[in-house]
């Protein structure tokens, strides 16, 4: 396992994942999104087809990162960095949103809110290697 | 000013930053860094000469994302993202870094803690456009 149980629990606390991907001029995209394990994998749903769906299709290099609000024995801030590649998967959005939402939003939270979402794509990124600051660097 | 009072509000607050950088094989290099404006500029300090200095000499486009904790009207997280360039510049970052360090670390830490730290450097990024969820979006 790329991701030890550290990661795991990082990316699976409900805390918010900035999402990094290569724009066709090599400049970097950015958004901060909802983001689960599956294994290796860290699965991001999402309802349209933004810039960084185009991007992830073009080019599969995807960093994730993410601050656990813990801090280390200097107080410095631990953050994981998931470095992987990504594959594209149509539908399956509002499910993975729904089930993301009871944690990022509240138990009762529907989401999306709209009565008929579009499926969306599920972004699966597979863990290829992590940095950052923090217990999974050992 | 690309950054309005909304954005200049969200990059002074002793928020983390997530700082992204080009590696030479055209990925992404993420670091979480602490920040502050200066204008339109945006200002990191570095002691040693790590990755992402190395990226910025050779390509200086860079990539700043910062989670205000503020949610909008449909409860989704906001985020402000500059998209800028940086110069590199020699020295200055333990004045820097304990500047900052009195908002992220506590205001009588002292940082950086050894008794002579390097010059380091300074990240001066200037911002160019700005993007995410949130008031900077208009």
């Amino acid at each position: 396992m790329v991701l030890n149980e550290a990661a795991q629990a990082a990316l699976n606390s409900s805390k918010l994942v900035h999402l990094t991907t290569i724009n066709p001029d090599g400049s970097t995209q950015v958004s901060v999104v909802w983001a689960k394990t599956d294994g290796d994998d860290l699965l991001v749903g999402h309802l349209g087809g933004g810039q960084k769906v185009r991007n992830l299709k073009r080019d599969p290099r995807a960093t994730a990162t993410v601050i656990t609000g813990h801090r280390n024995e200097i107080g410095l801030d631990e953050y994981l960095v998931v470095h992987g590649m990504a594959t594209v998967e149509e539908g399956g959005a509002p499910e993975l949103l729904q089930d993301l939402a009871h944690g990022y939003l509240g138990p009762d939270v529907k989401f999306p809110p709209m009565p008929d979402p579009p499926p969306g794509t599920v972004l699966r990124i597979t863990a290829h290697r992590v940095g950052g600051v923090g217990p999974w660097m050992e």
